[in-house]
């Protein structure tokens, strides 16, 4: 294996390849000195492929701070104007990839979907997946994030249950995979640390914005962490970081074409953003929520979207022919409570209380609700998602800087979505607060709202789905 | 004048107008604390036309090291695809200029021409304008370089002769002026600083071949020294920064337009350096060649060159109706005797033995001459530049490096020029050489010359004149 290092960690093997640093050693040796940035940077900028030498030489310099921020950062501009080809976001990611520990679960059995989601408001579904992969025999071993700004993060949520704590080593995560499904983790820096150094320095110079900047970003970390099946919920609309669905199917494709590259299985999910998923926005009424939906009583479009992604998942795996005999068989482990109790315990197996899954009262509970009710009559065009997302944050449900602590009590609840008819003075939202910033949040609310005199049409979900699979 | 200080400098006024300054306090208590680098960025990415206070701020910022060269790298590559707009290029020059001192000359009587050369090899035509102008009572005072790598400098030049002093103090320059018509002195930090700062970095981030970012680094500079009239000689070719006669225009237009933006007479001629300018390329062989131009014995190509450089000067001058006039009186003074009294005269005001003009012993003499010899017999069809103008600073005409000094004696000798035909054997070029790398210089020889069996038409010199005189 030459230059790799295999690294035992109790019973997980962890493998960290230092494969950058190999080819970096290889290029040094032969081409190194015949190498300067400025000549890459000057190729990229004219639109000429890069070799995997020049791409490595360039990384790899940057990542041992020998390429100075200020040559990379026009270096990412050119990218932005001119793209990157197959070849090319291949090495890319790969190099990305590698710059960290590379993480294979040996000793899990299950089959392992890594679900990844590009960032919503109200978007709950890893709770309600906790439950229904797990009645498919389905396993998730994930590293997932903490929220910021207008979107919350999975960790936070699952935080609002009380007593619930996550695996803190890969060992008390496998193990808890095996039990009970799914084991989720807190992101640690040693996961592609180049994707950070390289995001910091995209966010100050304009360059966030690049679809293959973008999907090389999100790729690499989930090639760094293996899984059997990818699948990527691409939230589309004003509330989400993809705007509009053509550059949301660039994404998409690029994501897949990388996974092609990777050999692995990749659906991809275009989902609608212009209003937020479900009815609940917040920690605990997010639980509520995942909770009723595995109880056959969720809002329908977050029910449709979980569907689709369990019976996507099934088609990864292989065990039905069709996205709709998939749907079938979700709709039956909802109906039959073995979803329900899959998650009762996952949250037993984290330390929680199961009985909270039948008993609403053992979650955090806010001190008020506000009633934000519609200033005219009219049928509801548009609830911006972004907006949604942060009078909820001021609340105390998110962070607007990463040392805010959440109040996972706190949210805000709708009680209608795009293309509902509300009268004057009937209530749009229920604010959840503990009387901090409850005014702030009401502005947020109303700038959120757009009401129309014509019928509007309710918005899909699903917007369209993309695989390497034959989806 | 508020903001404004004036220092009386000797008899010279140098207005150094804090102007961006004057403008930051301006946008700093306004708008400064509403102004992200990373937005202006993001505008001129997305080819929004920024604000004269989006500018300023960006740029005063930078000059205080305040907006990082990470920021201001990206900025240059997303100006390197999306351009400027014509008044972005206004503001933009008029910061750079402001950036630094802005000199302008009291105390010359005469009408002031400034001609700027983008960088060939050979050009030794300020040399001969030193007694063509005088000869109009042009006058001339000009801020001028060193040269580095295979184009060289007006200063190394000039200092070719012995005993030859540029002016030290504006003082002095002036009164060189009023006496022999052209002063030229080194150029100075404190002018256009920015353009030196935003140099460096445009260097290392190949963000240097941007039309307007080249544009507005020329005309800063031209502006920042006053002159009645701008002649810019853009070379193109194999040997010049711009390769082809198209870019060349668009520089050219995009030079002009500034000019019009400051009520500037801007003459630009875009002129041929598909193979060197005349046949001496060096130092003292230039001035010799000079020498042999104002004598009515000069290389048709350069002869042309400097009759119409000089007629363009009459032109803006008011003192003839066309070019045409123009270039007949030029002749005259060249015939007259007329043109090389007054290069005697600026020589021995320099300091410099005026006598050299007949007697060229009394400049530094090479040690030996190397005949380069055609291996074919054919037709010229290309003498490329870059590769003489190497071939020459090898031998010590020039620097490869900052801190190399020049030989002043040696250099190339060139014997024919693209059309002319030359059988196997004949010379085709005198390498002058102080037994100082002379392989290395053959070598550079041999690279420089194509020679074919079909006849090849001889290059125009003077491609196209492009003016805001209407020329």
């Amino acid at each position: 294996m030459g230059q790799l290092s295999y690294l035992l960690y109790k019973n997980l093997y962890i493998i960290k390849i230092e494969k950058m640093l190999e080819k970096y050693i290889k290029y040094e040796n032969k081409t190194r000195w015949s190498m300067r940035a400025v000549d890459i940077i000057q190729k990229k900028r004219d639109n000429i492929e890069l070799t995997s030498e020049e791409m490595s030489f360039l990384l790899g310099e940057y990542l041992q701070n020998r390429v100075p921020d200020y040559q990379m950062s026009s270096f990412l501009m050119a990218v932005y104007f001119n793209g990157m080809t197959k070849d090319e976001l291949k090495v890319f990611t790969e190099l990305m990839m590698n710059s960290g520990e590379v993480i294979k679960f040996d000793g899990i059995e299950k089959f392992l979907i890594d679900k990844h989601s590009t960032g919503g408001v109200g978007d709950k579904t890893t709770i309600a997946l906790a439950g229904l992969f797990a009645a498919f025999n389905i396993g998730t071993a994930k590293l997932s994030g903490r929220g910021l700004g207008h979107t919350g993060g999975t960790i936070d949520k699952f935080e609002a249950i009380p007593g619930f704590v996550f695996p803190e080593t890969r060992d008390e995560l496998v193990k808890m995979v095996n039990k009970v499904g799914t084991g989720i983790m807190g992101y640690s820096d040693t996961i592609v640390p180049l994707d950070k150094k390289l995001y910091s320095l995209r966010d100050v110079t304009a360059t966030v914005s690049s679809i293959p900047l973008i999907a090389s970003s999100i790729m690499s970390k989930k090639l760094a962490v293996y899984a059997d099946g990818i699948i990527l919920d691409v939230k589309v609309g004003s509330g989400a970081f993809m705007k509009n669905l053509k550059t949301a199917e660039e994404l998409a494709k690029t994501m897949i074409d990388i996974g092609d590259s990777f050999d692995r299985k990749v659906v991809t999910l275009l989902t609608d953003m212009d209003q937020p998923l479900g009815y609940a926005v917040g920690n605990a009424n997010e639980i509520i929520e995942a909770i009723e939906t595995l109880k056959g009583r969720g809002p329908k479009d977050f029910t449709e979207l979980v569907e689709t992604i369990v019976a996507t998942a099934l088609q990864i795996k292989g065990d039905v022919k069709s996205l709709e005999e998939g749907k079938e068989k979700v709709a039956e482990v909802i109906s039959n409570g073995a979803a329900i109790q899959h998650l009762k315990d996952f949250i037993e197996a984290a330390g929680g209380n199961p009985k909270l899954v039948d008993d609403y009262t053992l979650l955090p509970k806010f001190k008020s609700e506000y009633e934000f009710k519609a200033k005219k009559s009219g049928w509801i065009s548009k609830i911006e998602a972004e907006e949604i997302g942060k009078a909820a944050m001021v609340l105390g449900a998110g962070r607007a800087t990463k040392d805010d602590i959440i109040d996972h009590s706190v949210g805000v609840l709708l009680t209608k979505k795009v293309g509902d008819y509300v009268e004057a003075g009937e209530v749009l939202a229920f604010v959840q607060h503990n009387d901090k910033n409850l005014e702030s949040s009401i502005r947020f609310l109303e700038g959120a709202y757009t009401i129309v005199d014509e019928k509007v049409e309710k918005n899909k979900v699903i917007l369209e789905i993309l695989s390497n699979i034959g989806l």
